[in-house]
Parts: C-alpha cells; sequence; structure tokens
C-alpha cells in the first residue's frame, strides 16, 4: 500500500483557524476509475481564498468537507493514469489538496505544464499561476490603467499585489503601494519600484487617506484592493472620478468574528461616479495562456521580480498557511510536500 | 423693496439636522447683472442628497455656505431678466435655492420648460426632472436589466425607487421593493406595481436576506440601492453571478454621527464577480431630453405612476424636509414657496 498523507479539516475555524480545526492523517492512496489521474503532488500553493473555502457558506467552490483534505492548487506528477492526455510523470498544475496524492478527474482543472522553460515548477503556483494572472487580469482587464494613471495596491508587499505594481509600472503608471510596517514598505521601493510606499499601521482611516494623499499627489485612478476595512476605506477617500476599484480580496476581514469592519466610505463611489467590481480569475479562463506567455517574457527579461516563499513538509501546512494572516511571508507563499 | 424670505443654513449638521441648524430671514431681493435672471421660485425639490450639501466635505457640488440659503432644485418664472435667452414670465427649472428669489447666471443650470404639455410643473422635479432622471438612466444605463431579470429596489416607494420599480416592470424584469412597515409595502404593490414588497423594519441582515431570496427565487441580477447599510447589505447575500448593483444613495447613512454601519458583504463581489458603481444624474445631462421624452409618454400612456407630496409655503421647509429621513413622505417630497 502506498501512504497517501493529508492536511484535513476537522473542525470549521470561528475567526482565525486554530490548530485544532486541522489534523494530518494518513490514509491509503485511492485508487483510479476509467479517466482518471493520479497526481503526486509536490508543492501546494497557500493562498488568502483557502480561508473562505473553509466556511460552510455560499463561494464559487463547494466548502472543504470535515475530514476532507483542504482543497489548494498544487503542481505535481502524474504518478499514475487511467487518462490517455496524461502520461506517467508529466508535471501537471491543477486544484488538488493537500495531501501527497490526489486524483483529479475529467471536466476539473488540471494542466499539464511545461518545467524546462522556467527556472522552477513552482512558477506555476506564482507569477504564471492564478496569482499571477489575477495580478495581471485584475488589474489590466478590471482596474483599466491608462499609462500615466496612479495605481494605488493594498497589500502590495504580498504575492498578488507585488506584481500588480510591478505590472502597472511596466504600463508606464503611477504606484503607490500600502504595507504592513518599515521592512515591507522598504521592499516595495526596492524590490518591486513602487513610486511610493504606505504604512498603514496605527493609522485610522483619515490618517491613512492623508498618507494616500500626500503619495498620489493627481489622486487615485485605480484601486487593487485585497485589504478590504480601514484600507479600503482610506483608499476610497482618495479617488478620482471614475475610477475604478479592482476588488481582489478583503484579507482584514477574513477571520472576524464580532462582525466585520465593513466598507463606511461608499458615498464616495456616488460622488465620484466611482466602481468598485468584485473578480475571480477563473473568469479569464480562456485567457490564461496569453497572460502566462506575458509575464513569462516580462521574467525572462528581468522586468519582474518573483518572490517566493516556500515551506519544508506538510506537518508545516498550518503555520505555513497562518503566515498570510500574520502578513510574515516574504513572497508567494508555497508549501513542499 | 420686493422682499425675499430664505431658509438659510446657519449651523452645519451633526447627524440628524435640527431646527436650530437652519433659520428663516427675508433681505431684499437681489438686483441683477447683465447676463442675469431673477427667478420667482414657486416649487423647491427637497431631496436626501441635500444632506450632504450641508456638510463641509468634499463633494460633486460646493458646500451650502453658512448665512445662504440652502440650494435646492426649483421650478419658477423668470421674474427679471437681462439676458436676451429668458422672457419674463417663462416657467423655468434650475439648480437655485430654498428662497424667493434666486439670480441665475449663464453657465449654470436653468432651462425653459413647457408647461402646456405636463399635468403640473411640479413634473419637472418629480418624473421629468433629477428624480426620474437618475431612476430612467440609473436603471437602465447603470442596473442594465435584461428583461426577465430581477431587480431588486431599496428605498422603492421613495420617489426614485418608485420610479425605478415601474421603469423595471415595463422593462420586463420582476421586481422586488423594499420600504418600511406595511402600509408602505401595500403601496409598493398596489401603486407602484411591485411583484413583491420585503418590510425591512426589525430585521436582521441574514432575517432580511432570507425574505429577499424568497421574493428573488432567482436570484437578483440589479439592485437598485437607494439605502446602503443593512439594507445593502442583505441585498449583496442575494445576488446573482456577474450581477450590477446602481448605487444611487445610502439615506441611512447620511446622518450617522459614530461612524456608519458601513457594509459588510463586499466580499459577495468577488465570489459572484459583481460590480458596485456609484452615480450621479449630472453624468447623463446629455441625454436629459431623452430620457424626459420617453418617462412624458410613459406618463401620458398612464404606465407610471406619479406620486407628489407637496407642502405649503417656506416655514415648513425643515420639518418637509426631515420627512425624508422619517420616511412619512408619499411621493416626491416637493415645497411650494
Amino acid at each position: 500500500m502506498i501512504a497517501n498523507r493529508r492536511f484535513t479539516l476537522v473542525r470549521r475555524p470561528h475567526g482565525l483557524p486554530q490548530p485544532a480545526d486541522f489534523a494530518l492523517d494518513e490514509v491509503a492512496a485511492p485508487s483510479l476509475a476509467e479517466g482518471e489521474i493520479l497526481v503526486g503532488n509536490v508543492y501546494a500553493s497557500l493562498d488568502p481564498a483557502i480561508r473562505g473555502w473553509l466556511d460552510d457558506l455560499p463561494s464559487y467552490l463547494p466548502p472543504v468537507a470535515l475530514g476532507s483534505p483542504v482543497h489548494a492548487t498544487t503542481v505535481g506528477r502524474v504518478a499514475a493514469t487511467r487518462n490517455a492526455a496524461f502520461a506517467e510523470g508529466d508535471w501537471v498544475v491543477g486544484l488538488n489538496a493537500i495531501e501527497d496524492f490526489s486524483v483529479a478527474r475529467p471536466g476539473g482543472f488540471l494542466m499539464k505544464i511545461d518545467t524546462d522553460t522556467v527556472a522552477s515548477p513552482t512558477h506555476y503556483l506564482s507569477v504564471l499561476g492564478a496569482v499571477g494572472l489575477t495580478a495581471y487580469f485584475g488589474l489590466i482587464e478590471i482596474g483599466r490603467p491608462q499609462p500615466g494613471a496612479t495605481v494605488l495596491v493594498s497589500g502590495a508587499a504580498g504575492a498578488v499585489g507585488s506584481l500588480v505594481g510591478q505590472i502597472a509600472r511596466i504600463l508606464g503608471c503611477r504606484t503607490v503601494g500600502i504595507a504592513g510596517g518599515a521592512e515591507k514598505c522598504r521592499r516595495l521601493i526596492e524590490d518591486y519600484g513602487y513610486d511610493a510606499a504606505v504604512d498603514y499601521r496605527g493609522l485610522d482611516t483619515q490618517a491613512l487617506a492623508s498618507r494616500i494623499a500626500a503619495a498620489a499627489p493627481q489622486g487615485v485612478d485605480v484601486i487593487f484592493e485585497n485589504v478590504g476595512g480601514t484600507v479600503l476605506d482610506a483608499g476610497l477617500l482618495c479617488l478620482n472620478e471614475h475610477a475604478r476599484v479592482a476588488l481582489c480580496g478583503l484579507i482584514s476581514e477574513y477571520n472576524s468574528t464580532d462582525g466585520m469592519t465593513g466598507a463606511r466610505n461608499l458615498w464616495q463611489l456616488v460622488v465620484k461616479t466611482a466602481t468598485i467590481s468584485g473578480f475571480l480569475v477563473k473568469e479569464f479562463l480562456p485567457r490564461f495562456a496569453e497572460g502566462a506567455q506575458v509575464m513569462s517574457r516580462w521574467v525572462a527579461e528581468g522586468r519582474l521580480r518573483v518572490d517566493e516563499h516556500i515551506e519544508d513538509g506538510i506537518h508545516q501546512a498550518y503555520p505555513a498557511f497562518m503566515r498570510l494572516f500574520e502578513g510574515t511571508n516574504q513572497g508567494k507563499m508555497i508549501l513542499k510536500l
């Protein structure tokens, strides 16, 4: 018997996930039905969105069932196959789970990847994966910045935000990043080329809005929002007319238990005739190849810096996931299985 | 000397406007410079938006100055003119103030109106004015409902909301209206033809969302939002994919002092790839004639019911204005001067 170690959900988190919400177990690796593929997961992508899948609430994916391994996008190799489109040893990326072996079924998301042309297969979980494509399509198609526009990015040192800032700069925009702490703000300027960095820590909405306004003297044309709460409220106070807010995530709200902070400055949408648009990268599925090709070229040309934070071993799943909410990851959070 | 009675702002309101925030005074009617027009105001439009103009905050109009009459759209007749485009006795509509006589300057908003083709000149403050055009363009251009779509309207018995529901029905949509109290809900069905009415009173977000979901079994494709707070949050929980929220106003938030309620369910915009767009009717200025023509025809055909609530006398300005926040007006609130 081949063992399958799994990181499972055993209790739905109330607020910030606790160690006891999860368990590590070991079961027999599943056998395959006709058409199925057994993926040996090598790397799992840890994303804030996973927090949403742990709740039993209406969302774009069914919630993780209790006792089941936690969903994640993984990169791995085909360990066994009853599907002619995949050969043993093929590198693949897909929506699987945090476990050694996942069964992929026809119709789900599983794609062969070319590991020869990239520096590391992990790039399919960062710059060439959902994170990179979220940054690319969210900024270009939802934010729609013109050259010369001012783009404000929250969670600017995060996996998505750090790419958004760099892409906006490539497009000829002025970029202002918001992050927590002096060290992250240093990285915004030095590593990701932001024109200005704003540290949100210890500031209320008005004070934060003043800092943003100082960093964006022409006003803000596009917000790429990852954080929500006070950070979004402050950004809303700095909008130009007809501004667009590309709403990617609300990480500050995901673990709230006593009610979320909420957005109190929506009236600014009225007076500035501005728009907030939520989006999911899956909307752009038919254009993934196009996005990945452009991002690939920018990486090859040295115009796009890609930081990955890789933790080693399935027993690191919980602490590595929590780093996303503590803000202590430096780059795209990835778990090596 | 001709007397000019004025309803002036003497103190900026903190929260709900108080009687002592305003004063009635009497000054000499102004004299005219070359190009100017003296408008004898007959009717003034009382709108929730006026609340925003009383604050000293960045908005789309300069705030009302202390000691000055409160801005309002008025319908009146030209009392004197030094502008060849206007003759004494002409009926006009324009952005003036709550006073007997206002001076209109070239470049501002003043327009001659045809009172022969309408049942009452007050229609230029309701169905053919900013209120009617806000309903028309906000629904059609921002909400963009398809025939058969479900349109949810908050403040559904109000001046704008009652028109939105009727227009949506003319367009072939299913209409669900939210209002406060059984009597208003009765009017939604009987007077404005809503398919379903939901009374928000006494319900928390989840309970209100359940009622909306029951009234909109196919989900909500378009929200026309006038209220904000809990009402918006409940609506957000009922959205279909790619839904649009046309954000017209947030009347529940305008008088808050201890922080607004805010919108806590913005994450629904992400999972439903939905959009909130703020708008101002002035964006559609070049198309006002088109909108008024269509609305006029619907009124003439008996397809659009227009309710106006007219209070008599400038001394009624304060209580009539407050009715908007108490929700005790039955139709477009208008003050006869």
